[in-house]
């Protein structure tokens, strides 16, 4: 539930707060921007000006150039796994069977994946990998499909496929190249961090992010072919929502039941990216402390404002989007909310 | 490392950055106040008068009955008991193996455990009972050794052991009790929540909080039971750290290394307390957004900023307390420090 709340500075950041019983046991605080395809900020909250890392969420993005490269359509690329290619997921068999089988058809093995090794997220997945008597690989990282889709990018292009990770690498050059067409920013000297699967993550202002994702999201101003390839991702995420995140996941639950008037990605520390193909708008949200849980909230917050929600979608998200805090004994003991100050 | 920058402001809260190659990806804002056991704020940073649920935290406190009833002595309970009724456990064989024998010897089983059920908390461990084909009890919950403390008084006591969560049954009621006593607080009217293992939490303002752990660190001014009740569970909890939490965890890291010198216990929401016996000296800490990343760092600051942690502790704890954050391939991508802005 959103309170409006008097507030006479300009676009102060909005809070998020946990409730248990009587009192605010934690708040969040939360910058977010909402942008146009023309770079009208519409709305804002805190302080959208500074360099975000939108780490995972910028996925989507990433994944341009596997189409744009010719690279999908010479290796019969599914629909499924072009949302696995924009993917951050919980490491399940249907993510893992796809990621192997898709490296195979690119006469690889798992042995390519340059991403790291973690166990699955989604805990029973993990559990039933460890009762099998299993370890994880490569391929239960979050991010192989997304190193999937730069592999195959790269063998398509006949690029070295060892190094594909690395800041000088075409294939993290082409992402670089993309986000200056998608931002409008010289982003040579901006800052980069490493992310969790070890390729770059560049630092861009909420609104600049938000830009980028209208124009995701209203592709109308860009080549046909551009054009194409965004509304070919949009369409694989939302027919196969599964595969961008998994089990018990906003990202599922939103992309689902949206239907295609919602392309939303999270990434670590607290960053959501969404796109409103139908409205043209493009959501940036940063929680500023890197709570996964505000963030969710924030964006259920951002969208009921923006006025896109209806019941059925609301059903799916609300368990993330309006949690009810539930103890061990399964007894309710708070809440999470969104407050904005505006 | 601790930077200090000038701040006009009184008492500001400090902030806890998490830095990934150039930049700030994410910050904390941290509440601490630090008592002696006269109730003189010696410093404190942010917010210390608003009610804060202090969670886990107070456990230590709401062991001291099964000491001053007598349970503890005529259930022969072993100061690695003691050690657990104080625990947020991560559920690894060591402790459910205690609470089974513990529960045993009262003539009870893990049915009488009002605490709820959930996987161990320690990865490993939870990958292990999968793997062994079991499922978790209630004695796997985090909660259970201060459960079978509860159990134990009231068993000695000759209490209802049904219903020993509900704020009514006299186990609940000894607490507030104690609680009053230790803060000089009246209660009856603090906001009270359901915690995780759902017995009630109360609202405690941070200065009356370290208070409390002030004069558990130096009982100089309670009675002579109280007094060697507080010194037997500070070298149970030293003697046995690891029963307090477990593998991986900063409250057995700190409790071992620091040998009597500081006792210390994590809460949920993040939120610490501290004692420190010889300087008399107590501690609590709330990172305003409840995260325990936040809390770790800001209590391992405040130790250095009073300065009574040698080389040994810091090896120990600089882990948690100063994590250099590693990626999945072990790539050092950042680190976590404090701010103090006085």
């Amino acid at each position: 539930m959103i309170n409006h709340s008097s507030n006479n500075s300009a676009s102060p950041p909005f809070t998020v707060e946990v409730t248990r019983g009587p009192m605010v046991e934690s708040r969040h605080v939360v910058s977010a921007a909402v942008s146009d395809s023309s770079g009208k900020i519409v709305r804002s909250w805190g302080n959208v000006e500074d360099p975000v890392y939108l780490r995972s969420a910028i996925k989507p993005l990433q994944a341009l150039q596997l189409i744009e490269s010719g690279a999908a359509d010479a290796f019969n690329v599914s629909e499924k796994e072009l949302s696995l290619a924009c993917a951050s997921h919980t490491g399940e068999p249907v993510h893992v069977e796809a990621v192997t089988a898709w490296l195979d058809r690119l006469g690889l093995t798992i042995d390519a994946l340059e991403c790291g090794t973690h166990w699955p997220t989604y805990d029973p997945a993990a559990r039933a990998l460890a009762s099998s008597g299993q370890e994880p690989t490569a391929a239960h990282n979050n991010c192989s499909g997304k190193h999937s889709g730069f592999l195959c990018t790269a063998v398509h292009l006949k690029e070295s496929i060892k190094g594909y990770i690395d800041r000088d690498h075409p294939v993290q050059r082409r992402i670089v190249t993309v986000l200056e067409d998608f931002t409008d920013l010289d982003l040579s000297n901006a800052p980069v961090g490493i992310d969790g699967c070890s390729i770059p993550t560049i630092g861009i202002p909420l609104q600049q992010a938000a830009l980028a994702f209208a124009r995701f999201a209203d592709p109308s101003k860009l080549s046909a072919d551009r054009a194409a390839a965004c509304a070919r991702l949009q369409k694989a995420i939302s027919k196969y929502p599964e595969m961008i995140a998994g089990s018990d996941r906003l990202c599922t639950a939103i992309n689902g039941a949206a239907n295609g008037r919602i392309v939303a990605k999270v990434g670590a520390e607290g960053v959501y990216l969404a796109a409103l193909p139908k409205a043209g708008i493009g959501i940036a949200i940063k929680a500023v402390d890197g709570t996964t849980r505000a963030v969710d909230v924030a964006l259920g917050a951002i969208l009921d404002e923006i006025g896109i929600l209806d019941d059925d979608i609301h059903r799916a998200i609300d368990p993330f989007v309006r949690p009810i805090l539930r103890n061990r004994n399964n007894i309710t003991v708070g809440e999470i909310t969104a407050t904005f100050n505006d």
